[in-house]
C-alpha cells in the first residue's frame, strides 16, 4: 500500500514563525501523500484578552463558551489554518485547509456528561475518508484545524490530537499510514530531566512493564494510550518527537516510534 | 452543457441572521453545481474597534494594512465561511468553504500603482478552474471567502464581486454559467426611487442608450460594466437583484437579467 503522513503539531510550532517555517520545509519536502492536522496556540488566548472575554476555568480545563467559540473557529480555521497553506503554496506545496465541516470531513457530537459543563467541545462520531482521498487523489497536501460541526449547524472545538488519531484511523485501511505526533520533547523519556533519555522503540509489553514500574510521565499516559489504540486499529507507526525534526522523525534518526514489531 | 450557478453575496445579507438563513436554504436547494463566493460585512469592522485597530482610509477607501488583514482573514476565510459551510451541511447540502489559497483556487497579485497605497489588496491573476471542477465533481457546493494568495506567502484581500465574476469566466467553458449578484436592490432601477421600475431583461443596446441619457445610477455602472464583460467572456448570464429571492431570479420572476439575448 501507499504511504500516507498524518502529522499533528501544537501551540509550540505554531506560535513560534521560526519554527513553523522550518517545520513546513520539511513537511513540503515529504514525498508522500501527507496531512498535517493543527491545534490553536497562544493567538487565541490573547485575541479572547484582547475582545474583553473571559475564559472561563472548571477543574483547570478551559471552557469553551459561545464566545470562545468564535474566537477559535476565526483564530483556527482562519488564520492559522490559511497562514499555513499560504506558506506552503509558496514551498511549492498545493494544499487546502478544511474544518471537519468543509465537504462534512469530520462529524461530532456535542460532548455532554451529566454534571460536566465542556461548553462547545465536539467527540468524533465519523471522518469522511471518501473526501479525504478524493482532495489527495487530486495532488493535495491537506491542512485540517480543530474545529468540527455537528451536521446540525454547530460547529465545535475538538481536539487536534483526537482529530489527527481519527484521520489517521479511518486512512488506514487505504495506506501504510503513520501518525506523527508533534512535541515539546525529543520523544518519550525514560527520565523526564533528561532530554537524551529518549525511548527508541516502545512496544505494547515494554511500555506496560514502564507503566507498571511508574517510570512513564503522567501527562505521557493519555497520549500513549491513544497511540497504542491507533496502533491497534490498523495505523502502521505511531512517532512522537519534536515537530520540527519531522524530517528525523519519519526516517527513524529521532523521536519514539511505537509499532506493532 | 451542464448548468453552473455562481452566486455572490454581500454584506445586507451576512450581517443579517435571518435573511442568510432563508438564503442559504433557496441556494441548497438548487439542483444545479453551485459555488456561493460572499462578502465580508460589518463583523470584522466590529472586531477592529473593538481591537482597537484604527481603520485607515484614503480618498473614501478603506485601506487593508497588517493589523486589517488579519481580521479579515479570520473574519471571512474563518468565522463567516464556516458558518455558512455548518449551516449548509446542516441543510443536507454538503459544502466546502475554500480561500483562494486552499488548492491554489485563485492566485493573484497585490496591487500596485505607483502613489495610490491600496494596501493588501489582490488583483486576481487566475482562477484555478481544474480543482474547482474537481470539487464539484465531488458532489459539493462551494463556498468562497474573499481572501487570495500571491504563490509567495501573502494573503490578500480581494473583492467578492470580481472573484464571483472571475471565477464565472473560468468556468463557462465547461458549464452553461449563470452569474448572480445578490444586491440590495430588487434589481437595475430605472428610477432610484421606485422599486417597482426594475428593468427585467438588459441587452448591451439598451445598456448603452440608459447610460447615455443618464438614467443609470452612477454606482451600478461598475457593476453592469463588469456583468456585460463576463458575458462577452462567455458567461451566459447575469443577474441582478435581492440575494434573499434567489429562487425567483433564478428563474427569473425578479431582477434584471443580462444576456446576448
Amino acid at each position: 500500500m501507499e504511504n500516507l503522513y498524518v502529522i499533528k503539531i501544537g501551540g509550540n510550532i505554531i506560535d513560534d514563525e521560526h519554527l513553523l517555517t522550518s517545520f513546513l520545509k520539511k513537511f513540503a519536502a515529504i514525498k508522500s501523500k501527507k496531512i498535517l492536522v493543527h491545534g490553536g496556540g497562544k493567538l487565541a488566548t490573547r485575541m479572547a484578552e484582547k475582545l474583553g472575554i473571559p475564559q472561563q476555568m472548571v477543574d483547570g480545563r478551559r471552557i469553551t463558551d459561545t464566545e470562545t467559540l468564535k474566537i477559535v473557529i476565526m483564530v483556527y480555521a482562519g488564520y492559522i489554518n490559511k497562514h499555513i497553506v499560504a506558506q506552503l503554496q509558496s514551498l511549492n506545496c498545493n494544499a487546502a485547509g478544511i474544518s471537519g465541516a468543509d465537504g462534512n470531513s469530520i462529524r461530532c457530537h456535542k460532548r455532554e456528561i451529566a454534571g460536566i459543563d465542556y461548553g462547545f467541545a465536539g467527540d468524533i462520531d465519523e471522518v469522511n475518508s471518501t473526501w479525504l482521498n478524493q482532495l489527495l487523489d487530486n495532488g493535495l497536501a491537506l491542512v485540517v484545524a480543530p474545529i468540527t460541526h455537528d451536521g446540525k449547524n454547530q460547529l465545535l472545538n475538538t481536539n487536534a490530537d483526537t482529530i489527527a488519531q481519527e484521520i489517521a484511523r479511518a486512512m488506514a485501511s487505504f495506506f501504510d499510514t503513520t501518525l506523527v505526533f508533534g512535541f515539546e520533547k525529543p520523544g518519550v523519556l525514560l527520565d523526564m530531566e533528561n532530554e537524551d533519555s529518549v525511548i527508541k522503540n516502545l512496544r505494547l509489553d515494554f511500555y506496560g512493564e514502564l507503566k507498571e514500574a511508574k517510570k512513564i510521565f503522567a501527562g505521557m499516559i493519555p497520549k500513549l494510550d491513544n497511540a497504542f489504540a491507533a496502533i491497534r486499529q490498523g495505523v502502521k507507526k505511531v512517532i512522537i518527537g519534536k515537530g520540527e525534526e519531522l524530517d528525523q522523525l519519519i526516517t527513524g534518526k529521532s523521536g519514539t516510534t511505537i509499532s506493532h514489531e
